[in-house]
């Protein structure tokens, strides 16, 4: 066999993730590799942390970002707050809900389901009775912005449902956070995780974490040892706390924790709330220019995320026809449907830097185009 | 407060990883993002595949990237072959081999012990014995090459002695990978995992792994579900099996997976055996310097590792002030000592792009410099 250096043509990444990254974060990858451990590299960490926590709005000590997918942040979650046994309440109203699901199993522990439509914002009714009908339940799980459908979820509510209930929040906040109003310290969120490709716009491959001082607590109180050595974050603790040496657990992915430093910097720039609002502006430009085309949200409008557009393929349309085109003739990503919604729907992503208006404007001009082929 | 980008020197590394990187494959790194399902995308991580197959020289077709560091590598191989009650017979002489048997520990199985001496070779006659007086072990598990000690172990013997009890092998090769005789399908591995870092010269946070034919029947046919979802190997093998569509499992690390594709594109260049001759010709160039300094090796001669030489301190002399001095002045990174060595040792790197006549002069000259201090 004979191979050649990969030289990517320019994408526009309009799908659900990993989205646009700006040249500046782009570039920052390839500056020079220093140690894990080089007193620069861990002062930059520092940064890391306080910039992470500005994005969640919270002063929890433990705010991390776990050197894995957003799919090992919400098993970090699972790991070390459940323990075998344990009652946690899931809300489920798309894939990641699942995912959930699938978590709490494989730590023994018992997962009450609450189901919710697809496409729909996870119910507060049904959340409340079953935390009425389970009174030994110690978590309410839930997905803020279920990528699979584009629906934004309650937050606040549901977390102060879990507390008045004396219950632990954990939630997926893997493609809110930058994009929608998420306030952790505010809210009451005990555990929460994100991924480092949604509306942060940085190279996939990262989860930001943050747990609660209650959620800390409750880790260094388990009965039992955490079943993930790696994901362990007791053993990690040390490593980001700031306090006296930092202890080597596993060698951080130090390239790409500089482009998280320089995309959570221009976040911290921007500001949260002036990003939150770019998002909402562009995708009311989007929503504008898909209902002329004759397109239709699979969310009702006060559910939907900006961030995440779920539309359904007109009938008669070609899923893969369309989206082959975009991509070759176009060079424009979009996503297909996921799970239930696969073959059924497009996810038209205006995450972080996607979210501008050129490619607002591309999106719309090449999807008409792609719909006349 | 307030943030700017991070500027960081051109530093010169040469500890246990990461190693240092070439121009080529950190340029690499800020190449356009595609999706994590371009057909691109896919194509390169076809190439990936094949070239993780000539490194480890192995035509196991479950030859992946893991989206993860090393150390989720081991769990990988751990959580996926090993069910709960199991006996594991694991060599330790080192860090790394006790961090297996914590993963042991973790899947509910048993760990049956073979500690060796650190700084030497695991005991082939004590993990004979073992296979003796436990003949319902199911798994050998060593590491190849020692990272905390510098010391290398007889894969080949060992994987053979493993067989013959009816074993399967797990071999860390986290350290060995690129930089010494690794050859796994002629010696009979079965699970083996590395790290992006060491001796491919790539950035961190990426895990090479393959299993043989026989560890995947292994784990078809498991009883138990395995306990992580994020390390479940059955759930991934159709993202990289090349068969049909390639299904969502999470977002893989795309920028990490070129320089990762780049950097093995190097060592298919240069030649497997070619980059083996090379680390044993620049390791005694540095140990002959080294010994001019008056400064010992912790392992014997016939058990050291090119690509990582850990020495003795000299006595009287100051661990940390000798290590700031070479950062601060020659922009230098040599590793302490870790685990028993703490302290005592140092350990020089010479990985991958690391192992070049111009860093072995540098570090000589640096550290001659240094103990004058």
């Amino acid at each position: 066999m004979s191979f050649q250096s990969f030289n990517p043509p320019r994408r526009i990444l309009m799908g659900p993730g990993p989205s646009d990254i700006s040249p500046q974060v782009l570039s920052s990858l390839s500056r020079p590799i220093v140690g894990h451990l080089d007193p620069l590299f861990i002062g930059m960490m520092d940064e890391v942390k306080a910039l992470l926590q500005y994005a969640f709005q919270t002063k929890n000590e433990f705010t991390i970002a776990l050197s894995a997918p957003g799919s090992a942040g919400m098993e970090a979650c699972f790991v070390n707050l459940v323990e075998p046994g344990d009652k946690v309440i899931v809300c489920r109203n798309g894939v990641f809900g699942d995912r959930m699901v699938q978590n709490v199993i494989r730590v023994d522990a018992e997962p009450i389901i609450v189901d919710t439509t697809w496409g729909r914002a996870v119910e507060i009714d049904k959340v409340e009775q079953a935390l009425i009908d389970n009174p030994d339940a110690k978590f309410v799980a839930f997905v803020h912005a279920e990528t699979a459908t584009g629906a934004v979820s309650d937050a606040k509510t549901l977390c102060a449902l879990a507390h008045k209930h004396d219950c632990l929040s954990i939630v997926d906040a893997v493609t809110s956070l930058g994009g929608i109003e998420l306030r952790v310290d505010e809210w009451g969120i005990d555990a929460i995780y994100s991924g480092s490709q949604k509306c942060l716009s940085c190279v996939p491959g990262l989860s930001p974490l943050s747990f609660s001082e209650k959620a800390v607590s409750v880790i260094k109180n388990r009965k039992t040892l955490v079943q993930s050595w790696f994901l362990d974050q007791s053993l990690v603790m040390s490593y980001w706390s700031g306090e006296g040496k930092r202890s080597y657990h596993h060698t951080a992915p130090v390239n790409s924790l500089y482009a998280l430093h320089e995309s959570l910097l221009h976040l911290h720039n921007e500001g949260l709330e002036n990003s939150w609002d770019r998002h909402k502006a562009q995708h009311e430009d989007l929503a504008r220019g898909l209902e002329k085309l004759g397109i239709k949200f699979i969310v009702p409008k006060e559910e939907r995320l900006p961030q995440l557009n779920a539309i359904y393929i007109p009938d008669g349309v070609d899923d893969v026809k369309v989206r082959n085109y975009l991509l070759n003739h176009y060079n424009l990503e979009i996503g297909a449907g996921l799970g239930d919604f696969a073959g059924k729907a497009w996810r038209i992503g205006l995450m972080g830097y996607a979210a501008r208006s050129e490619n607002v404007a591309l999106c719309l001009t090449a999807l008409e185009d792609a719909l006349n082929q």
